[in-house]
């Protein structure tokens, strides 16, 4: 027997319709590539995105196709979100700090049909357009004063095109499973992936943004978006904001120190998210500049993701700025929210060194995200905050599959999503990520945190950069060979860093060799391509394998 | 196109998972009706849901069966919230409060299969039993030394039938639109009419209720629910509750004043909900005891919904108990969730005489609720805070009918919900309700709030009570009769009822008529009974009519 409960789909157009018409003066502030500073609010973002739905109408987007965005955070992507999930065409946004090669593989692979760009990625989309077949027409995300002069097919002026529509657009209803936005993600193996969100994984996730206990956004807030917008969907937070008509700050391509600093303060921001590189220029540009008072900025709170919380980060925003940190765990595949660290009441009668023992954790789990942590058999591991185990989750906004299903299904039976990542989880629910599943050393049965030996390893004295990887041995299937780069007129030594881990890890997680080497590959987004390691040691010989055999 | 997420059905069961995954340990507390305390905690309560599950299975219920509750709020009645909607059958929450022949009109008609009770129900159940066909087997909620001595076909204990069943139960997995609950309007016209709740509509709801612009709730929260779980959900906190884990306090039968304080004071309680009449008896409880300090409490919030707040309970709470109020307006029809007061951020920089004008109104639209007011034509009226309208409602958590079809489609052409009262809506979105639809005077095509001219008829010194009811005119089509009872040994006269109102209203909203009478009518919930007086007093003729003819 059904409910008789009114059927309506959980689309993204209600979002910035509820905060047109309840919060229709609430401003949308974003610094434009140029440096000034734009306002509008969400009674214009709403007019906008309404122009933007009927300007792609004009141009041919039909529900369903692609259109992408290479750009930083802006009133004009906010419009982008809307529109083009709004008319119900699927928004493809592009990290722009990938390599070009891979930029034009998603494009194509996507098959974006529209490709909106900042003026900045003028030159870059110049040097695509010849590779990019599906593209059908150019938008440079800027007014006509400001247009790039570009040689491309079809480039057109983003304010053109918009403000030759009227706002007079009904937002069309549809299945709420449709697709509406798009994300590769930025894998160190193979292609990138993509992610294709639904209308229905969009809203429900910003439901649970609201919750206190994971970011608690509300009308009251003024939210500085200082993650991308090309980022698993700006965290999430451009439409929850819209579900309670918050105030948004984007800083468009500025992210250096002094501009998140003034943006702050000139638009009293309550709440910042963003990875910690960028906060580590924050902190820099106060250390440069030790005359201002970041407690009197008066934010409340900073969600940190994207790479591991440090205990330094966690306890200068605390200190100096007088801010909660909330931490999370989650990925371009659970949209991202798969845990988040707020504690629990108990914990607040913790003493202080206790609860920040807990605040380096990733976070709990919250309602809409199973978790689990198994073996390599897929036995299911306890929560003990001991146990090492694969993580898997499950819910109604993590993927079931990839994009023209890539890589096949990452489905276990159990309908669970296979991260990819290794964690424990301790009794009250919280995660604490060990390593990545490719990454971690499997020594005669026990693993090996590749992650924590990295991490003791860069605590030591003349240490720029510490990667270990798991090298085969004959008795011990694989033992840890640590790669260190040396920092510039250091001359740290095998036995010095031995002596270093001796006291910091257990004694069989200890490297087996040290090697020092002049630099360590990276993705494109900074992370260690271990794969390309692993694959030129494959045949190093560890001098316990010799003393073994 | 559909996205790539994964398709998992929004379910009941979901909600006490989470909570005893996460939150096994944290407590229920539950004042019995013998007055003992009772505490078990989420893991408890989601092993024992599963064996109510098991339970019910054994008695032969099936998926879609309705199971009543004639119960106060209570662990038991906790463990049925989970329990019967858990395993698919619809858990049907019946007032006790309604006149007997209302109760057994809704378990027949709702064809109830089992019946729960509180003990101290056992009396009215023993006397409806003859008349409640579909009822194949009574349960008491009680252990078996507490077992009523009552003459009930199939009478059995809820400890026993509980405990007879293991707890590995698996939820089963169904359409997220399926019925979960089932709860009647006590309409004051006909006979109620059944809302049937969905899976789907309740989870949203919940979502919405951990959102700080409504109740905000988190897992560092003490619930104590004075509402009854018989109205509407429990206004969903059951629910929402459990999405966070938070510790629940539930007060069984005990309403009065020295439980409700014990209570709140002995579990630390930090949120507590209610209707005015249970802050009322709060209040007269404090007044006899002056040694008391509510501030001590620490209670944080209070909400408030039912019926309208007035201006000294608001203060009594931000005064005396430090607490802020958080009023609701909302219908069985609505999950209850409708309109809740939060302020925006530009109210908070208001004096504060502007402030209590705007937090005494019903409360500002949240996503998931869309309105409108319209006239008797259909036509939107605007939001200016002045223009009174039919008040509408659409979303995924408003009713689109009534069980079994009752007094047919209550939406109009676009989908909202005709919710029968008149209201304004201002330029923020807050609504204020001005009258019930069919209790409004219409006066020479303008609008009488018949609720403004009693509220104001009751700030008279010796007025007890005031009802005004629209009388028809031959000039005006309706004028305002007042109708008024006296408070024991004052003797009032029309003149100084007249001259007081003159003073307080708009003079052609002044009654051109006082009669006092020696009581008036009322519904089993205290509503005044409208409908009948405009009955009785449908042939009067009022002295301006005579004057006209």
């Amino acid at each position: 027997m059904l409910g008789l409960m009114q059927d309506r789909p959980l689309l993204i157009s209600s979002l910035v319709e509820h905060a047109a018409t309840f919060h229709p003066d609430t401003e949308i502030v974003s610094r434009l590539p140029e440096g000034t500073v734009h306002r509008t609010n969400w009674r214009g973002i709403r007019d906008r995105a309404k122009q933007v739905a009927r300007a792609l109408g004009a141009l041919g987007v039909r529900p369903g196709d692609r259109v992408g965005t290479l750009a930083w955070n802006s009133h004009r992507h906010l419009e982008l979100y809307y529109g083009v999930s709004g008319m119900g065409a699927v928004l493809h946004t592009v990290n722009p700090r990938l390599f070009p090669e891979q930029i034009d593989y998603i494009i194509n692979h996507a098959e974006d049909s529209v490709l909106m760009f900042d003026v900045m990625f003028a030159p870059l989309v110049e040097k695509l357009a010849p590779k990019l077949q599906s593209v059908k027409a150019f938008v440079a995300m800027t007014d006509r004063a400001h247009m790039p002069a570009a040689d491309l097919p079809n480039l057109l002026c983003f304010e053109d095109i918009v403000s030759a529509q009227g706002t007079d657009y009904i937002w069309p209803e549809f299945d709420e499973r449709s697709a509406s936005s798009l994300c590769y993600t930025s894998g160190t193996t193979g292609n990138p992936k993509g992610v294709l969100y639904s209308h229905r994984s969009t809203v429900l996730h910003s439901l649970m943004e609201l919750a206190p206990d994971t970011f608690g956004i509300s009308s009251t807030e003024t939210l500085l978006l200082v993650v991308p917008m090309f980022h698993a969907n700006g965290w999430g937070t451009p439409y929850a904001a819209a579900m309670v008509g918050a105030k948004m700050v984007f800083p468009g391509p500025h992210l250096d120190g002094h501009s998140v600093y003034t943006l702050m303060r000139d638009e009293r921001v309550t709440f910042s998210q963003g990875v910690p590189t960028v906060w580590m220029l924050l902190f820099q540009y106060l250390d440069a500049h030790p005359e201002l008072d970041a407690r009197a900025l008066g934010i409340k709170r900073i969600g940190i993701g994207g790479a591991a919380l440090s205990r330094a980060m966690l306890e200068r925003f605390e200190r100096d700025f007088g801010a909660e940190v909330v931490q999370g765990w989650g990925m371009t595949e659970t949209s991202p929210i798969g845990a988040i660290n707020t504690l629990l009441d108990k914990h607040k009668r913790m003493p202080e060194e206790d609860q920040l023992r807990i605040k380096l954790k990733q976070g709990r789990g919250v309602w809409g995200v199973d978790l689990k942590i198994v073996d390599d058999e897929g036995t299911v591991q306890p929560w003990d905050g001991k146990a090492f185990g694969h993580l898997y989750v499950r819910g109604p906004w993590i993927a079931s599959g990839y994009y023209r299903g890539e890589g096949g299904s990452p489905l276990d039976a159990e309908g669970y999503f296979r991260t990819g990542d290794i964690a424990t989880i301790d009794p009250d629910g919280f995660l604490q990520l060990v390593d990545r599943a490719k990454d971690v050393i499997k020594s005669g049965g026990e693993w090996i945190s590749s992650i924590d030996v990295e991490n003791a390893a860069m605590g030591c004295p003349g240490v720029a950069e510490a990667c270990i990887i798991g090298v085969s041995h004959p008795t011990w299937q694989e033992r840890p060979l640590l790669l260190i780069v040396r920092r510039p007129g250091h001359e740290v030594t095998r036995e010095q860093v031995l002596e270093f881990l001796g006291q910091r890890i257990a004694k069989w997680w200890l490297p087996d060799e040290v090697l020092f080497v002049p630099e360590l590959p990276h993705t494109a987004t900074g992370k260690l391509l271990k794969m390309k390691l692993r694959e030129q040691y494959r045949d190093y010989v560890l001098p316990t394998a010799v003393a073994a055999t």
